[in-house]
């Protein structure tokens, strides 16, 4: 044992230990371990697995005021969880995890980030992090953005703008290091040199995918983090990447989906972050793209924001919360680029204008007439016509200018 | 003037002339002509028009008790009405009209659409009409798809693509005949013999833009419509294309919008839908068009619901109302064709399933242990697996099939 895991203290050893014993999301291990603590929660484990069961059940439910469907999954849990006792080293995997350069953070220390305790019963023991040394910190302000592995070049462009334009603004972009849509968000913020997290399904010793080991590696490198609940060796299961999916939601301040099939792990990630109250927010695509379908489907179903930027990212994430002159002001500005003179007149003087000839003349009763407006209306046109270069007084009448 | 003109009666002629004398959606006259009568109407702005006009607007408003603000409303109403009850000939127009093969169409008439009711004192006082007699029943069901001049190939498509499958279910498509998504909307209809039908901003007469005036012309002669509130030889001025927009937002049970920038006069067309209470709906494009920034836009502001294909539109317009199963039974079809067995498995069988090794063979106890799940589950979950297809027992132990 090194002397950074003797220095862990029991607590740490024990949710460690849990981490390999239950699997993620296991609510009756959360529970169990909630009630009792961790390192009581295992010395009872232990104890129990190795005596008469149902003894042991039944004085944990009257000790602690157990119902009795708490004390049936209890019951089950430890025939779930005491096959994994044998051999169970928690201070073996954390001298792995400190080989590696990594540190193991638990509920209470100051980089654990609150963000995942919306989670409950089924908030991850702790996490196995490689890279900077507070999840707290690099997560404070972060967005994840999830998608197909089979993404299109559009998705893997419009993921990639956006990781960096949400960079740009000192949002770290969160996803799950697949192929397709996840490793182009990684890609986008680490291009930039910002700060982008993966949440592994499997051990952080086994970058998988293994052909994104090198752009996992550089995450680690970069002020990012690779991360995952289940200790070194653990294999990314189908479950275990479906409930890794669920810190992926509960990680960001906000969860977009940048292109999905119609069923799609994405959508269960989106779900699962409209389940928290999480904004989700889904990237439109051509209708004739499968790749974008899943999308349309959360936007038709109300269950997304359609979002087309970095900035309305950002809008949705609530990191503007501070700065709504911000958003009006270059909303103000788009709508400026597509605003010509023309675009300020109101019916009447439109009227007017349009009836003008270009050349030759019109005289007011002229433009009464061809107009359908009342004279007072015309005259009062013309002068601001006028005055915006849009009309101009000629020897034959009054003729149009293009400004 | 021809015996069809005679025949039609002087309200028929009335209403001709008032949609010469004020311009679309002069609520004022509108208003005027729902207290009147057009007829009389007529002949109280014919007198008033000659004489003491303050005298005649005090007289009308004591007589009909109108407030003070209508009564001013009245009086500048003349001023704008008058300058063209010079030469008004109302007979003249239906004659042109009739030279075209078309006709006259007002309220109370079978063949008026009672759809553009809803417009209140702004709905047309009559309808132009070329092609079928009946707007009432050409517009029975119908949805209204409108869009970008400036439309993409992809807008194009798909706006051929919803209009053609309208027509399979007999749904008739609106849109205003202009270039870019409304000639593509049509021209799809037409393709598939389905009936279409275009609100123009000028005069029927006047085929505009003139490069669609062939395909106006089909639309006419298979079953469809080319229509306008405003009399032949009208020109398609700017405001009354804005305001022939509200005929469009009125006529479809429902509005989709295929492509539109970020200004554009579908949104308005849109907005107006939208205060009418009609659905609305909005293709999605991909976020790097800006002939689709109008579409999101709708999206993001929840104005519009995503549609991607003609089903989506036919519920959006309630077309299917009878018909629910067809659309629930057309999503389990697409689910089901991305559904194998192992989709059918819940969670215990598949941490089993994906814990089973290919060759070599696993115990039970193994996979207690490699999957996480207690023994009774293992066996059950071994049972179920081996009925599916997907284990198999050897010599060596239990291993994973591929159905």
């Amino acid at each position: 044992m090194s002397g950074r895991a003797r220095a862990a203290g029991s607590e740490v050893l024990a949710r460690a230990a849990w981490s390999r014993l239950a699997e993620p999301a296991d609510v009756t291990a959360g529970a169990l371990v909630a009630i009792l603590g961790a390192v009581e929660a295992l010395a009872w484990l232990t104890t129990a697995a190795d005596g008469d069961l149902d003894h042991h059940v039944a004085a944990l439910a009257a000790e602690r005021s157990l119902d009795a469907t708490t004390a049936r999954r209890v019951r089950r849990g430890v025939d779930r969880w005491r096959p994994r006792l044998d051999g169970l080293e928690p201070a073996r995997d954390l001298d792995a995890l400190d080989r590696m350069g990594g540190v193991l953070v638990v509920p209470g220390d100051d980089g654990w980030p609150t963000s995942l305790d919306v989670l409950g019963a089924g908030a991850p023991f702790c996490l196995w992090v490689r890279g900077a040394p507070s999840p707290a910190d690099v997560l404070a302000r972060s967005v994840s953005l999830v998608g197909a592995r089979a993404s299109t070049g559009y998705g893997d462009r419009v993921a990639g703008e956006l990781a960096a334009g949400l960079a740009a603004h000192g949002f770290t972009t969160v996803s799950g290091g697949a192929y397709g849509i996840d490793a182009a968000a990684h890609r986008g913020a680490v291009t930039v040199g910002g700060a982008t997290v993966a949440f592994l399904a499997g051990g952080v010793d086994r970058l998988y995918p293994a052909g994104n080991s090198d752009l996992l590696l550089a995450m680690v490198e970069r002020g990012g983090l690779v991360l995952s609940e289940v200790p070194p060796g653990s294999v990314p299961s189908r479950v275990r990447f479906l409930r890794r999916n669920r810190l992926i939601a509960a990680a960001g301040a906000a969860t977009v989906v940048v292109e999905a099939a119609w069923r799609s792990g994405s959508l269960s990630t989106a779900a699962v972050a409209v389940d928290l109250l999480r904004p989700v927010g889904a990237v439109p695509g051509p209708v004739t793209s499968m790749a974008s379908a899943g999308c349309h489907r959360l936007l038709r179903e109300g269950r997304a924001v359609c979002v087309t930027d970095a900035e309305e990212v950002r809008e949705l994430a609530g990191g503007l919360a501070d700065d709504g002159a911000g958003v009006r002001a270059a909303e103000d500005a788009r709508d400026a680029v597509h605003r010509g003179p023309l675009d300020s007149l109101d019916g009447p003087a439109r009227q007017v204008f349009d009836a003008l000839p270009l050349s030759g003349g019109s005289r007011p009763e002229d433009l009464v007439r061809g107009a359908g407006v009342d004279e007072g209306l015309v005259l009062s046109a013309l002068g601001r016509l006028e005055l915006l270069g849009l009309a101009a007084r000629t020897p034959g009448g009054w003729v149009k200018r293009r400004a």
